[in-house]
């Protein structure tokens, strides 16, 4: 029997960050971290083990940033739990009570049931398993041709990798563009154009019929009855929140399947907690509940648990998750925040967008120069930013971080347009000329004020 | 005699943004730009015009700016301004009558009157003036030794790019450390070190008695002694804002010899604006009046008076100037927003601080990772950000904008704290320790609460 004040299921980014930022509130409490995996990979980084790092021990999260924290951890899988006794089991036989307990479960990625053959060898999901992974990268290595189905930011990333690899890339995807869920199509568009100039082939529009194979993968066939031959095929068509263990416990999931939390990550159990892929997230903006699993949004999550595990230490001063992703294909960074113009007027809102072209170095003449898109969304009355996208060289991250901001500090149109920024020839666009400030003045063209 | 309706005085960044987006909001007027300028350049590029850049004719602005935007340019000299007739005479005799007029007449480099050889062949300043530029890049050609005075930003890019040049540069120094009054000494150390690596040698804490030489300079000669010799000498140590035809014509200017202004802009006279350089600019935080000359800053003055020719249309949503520099050497980005730790004691503010070393890819075995350092200055009591430091790669301007919006927002530690950012291993620092966030964290360190 293992004694703890404050368990945390998990050892992804979500369940470390809990773990951390809790002991570091709370010093005088034990931590314990239980965790599936042996080694623990750095999860944004897991489709670069398919090209750009040489292998999946290059992802790997010390196991340092726990134990230098303070946090005990144990490798095994929690089976159960009772929150009525306060006490977990694993499958290793252990049994561990606990004062509070976090749930950073994770997801796991989706396989239609509906898809036939999708057991055949060669076929593949992404999940967030180290040995997994490292026996599909094997089995990789002597195969040409891939079909990656699923076109939002793994598949993009997997396919780019891939690809240098010198393997033979298709993406298929049923939206009519890739990266579809985040860029309006203008802006999609470009990234097909670069991942197509770097030897992708991209089919979109297309449904995945079912996989065609004896023993192993031999083709995709796609609802339009095109046969896609395939020496492997890569399932990215989504992920679901690990829940079992919480649902059996008898805590709520919402209607997507994910822990029922509260503003500070509280299930309706004051002493349990969830964080992460695995618990309830609602829109900033639309305030509906929300599928979006990231990395970036689970620590922070995971902090304001740490924080809150055992008084209401911290106001959370926003309420509702924000997306906000970034990725880059080749030397072209894409970014998006809040709400593209498709989605903001499917939920009803009425927008003005402003799109501006410029460059991220001023002269544009110095090296290096890339060319830099940004569009953002603003409410038409009252003039708040939704949601903003970004195509841009390295500093597109930053740059969709601002968007974040902006979107998180409520800010106007015309609080962009008087805001101050710096600005330098080799790491920004002109002064003249921020992208940004020129996106929210053609907002502005729009209403007709300028 | 020509007449105008809006009549701008000077063509750089803040002359051109005023009439343009003057223009953009008042269709129906005429506006005329009056400059000495036959070629305008980019002013944040001029330092890049010495390596980087082949030619200074790689760092013109396009007069299409103006002339796409509607804006008329006379190439000549304003002399006098008569405000009561509205009235202005040029040095080639033209008179111009206008009804609003902004003056966006910048600076020029200052030389200390006491400063002995000054006036000797190969002394350089570095004004934004092509003719000038063009004509000292060519007689830095055949030039081996140059000291540079001043190791502001200026000095610093100045510095890097002859010595690319294959220069033997020597930058000299007054305060204690190059880059001093933006950086606090410890960040300003990391930016001596970079330049050092990079062959420029740094003399620090050095005051100049003089110049020396028969014709041309010979040699630069510090307060204690030490003969640095020089077969050229480039003056950095500041600028003076041009308003001597504004005073001529009557209107007020500040302590600092800047024309005074209100929070749109306007001077005394509400029929005359003035922007950039020339204009008055009081700290975001500490309310003084404010030294400050930046482009991006006259960039946003020059919108702001743009907007509010005629009518007070656009409402100003900050109040005073938060001074936000970038800059490169070599890989290394360096960036500041607000007051540094040192200036903000000094103004007698109660601050904590708190700095984060990370890495601007994650995981940091990614190829091309950069150390990035941000370094977080907040009041004591309210948690109120008051400024930041950045040392990192190639987003260190955006990741410095982010700040100069943290700042701008007037948000708190704890704020940030529970922030949203997005992630992405090639383009950002890791969900779980981003840079910005965990300086946020150790300020609350700091303070004791973690």
């Amino acid at each position: 029997m293992e004694k703890t004040d404050v368990l945390v299921i998990g050892g992804s980014a979500a369940g470390i960050v809990a773990a951390t930022s809790g002991k570091c509130h709370y010093a005088d409490k034990d931590f314990l971290l239980i965790r599936k995996e042996n080694k623990v990979l750095v999860p944004c980084g897991i489709p670069y083990i398919f090209g750009s790092l040489e292998s999946s021990d290059k992802d790997v999260v010390s196991d340092n940033v726990l134990t230098d924290a303070g946090v005990r951890f144990i490798v095994d899988e929690v089976i159960s739990v009772d929150l009525e006794k306060k006490l977990c089991k694993t499958k290793q036989g252990l049994e561990v009570s606990f004062d509070k307990l976090i749930f950073a479960t994770g997801s796991r990625p989706v396989v239609p049931k509906w898809l036939n053959g999708a057991e055949l060898d060669n076929v593949f999901t992404i999940p967030k398993d180290k040995e997994y992974l490292d026996s599909m990268l094997e089995k990789l290595v002597d195969v040409k041709k891939v079909v990656v189905i699923g076109g939002g930011f793994i598949g993009v990333e997997l396919s780019d990798e891939l690809n240098k690899r010198g393997k033979d890339v298709t993406i298929v995807e049923i939206l009519p563009h890739i990266l579809g869920r985040a860029f309006d199509e203008e802006l999609a568009v470009e990234a097909e154009k670069v991942l197509g100039s770097r030897g992708v082939s991209i089919k979109t529009g297309k449904g995945v019929k079912e996989l065609f194979g004896k023993s192993k993968v031999e083709a995709v066939i796609l609802e339009d009855g095109e046969r896609l031959e395939a020496d492997a095929v890569v399932l990215s068509v989504g992920y679901a929140p690990n829940t079992a263990i919480a649902s059996e416990a008898g805590l709520d999931l919402n209607t997507l399947g994910f822990i029922r939390v509260d503003e500070y990550m509280r299930t309706r159990n004051p002493d349990v907690f969830a964080v992460g892929d695995c618990a309830e997230k609602r829109d900033f903006i639309t305030r509906r509940v929300s599928g979006a699993m990231l990395a970036s949004i689970a620590c922070t999550e995971a902090k304001i648990a740490g924080m809150n595990l055992y008084k209401l230490s911290t106001l959370k001063t926003f309420s509702g998750t924000i997306a906000i992703f970034s990725t880059i294909v080749g030397e072209t960074g894409f970014g998006s925040a809040g709400l593209n113009e498709a989605n903001a007027r499917r939920e009803g809102f009425d927008v003005l967008s402003g799109t501006f072209t410029g460059v991220d170095k001023h002269p544009g003449t110095l090296p290096g120069t890339h060319k830099q898109i940004v569009k953002l969304i603003a409410a038409r009355e009252s003039g708040v930013v939704l949601g903003g996208e970004v195509i841009a060289g390295p500093s597109a991250g930053e740059l969709t971080n601002i968007i974040g901001l902006i979107i998180q500090n409520k800010m106007t149109i015309n609080n962009i347009l008087t805001s101050q920024i710096g600005t330098h020839p080799l790491l920004t666009g002109p002064p003249t000329a921020y992208s940004i400030i020129k996106a929210a003045e053609d907002v502005m063209r729009c209403k007709g004020d300028l």
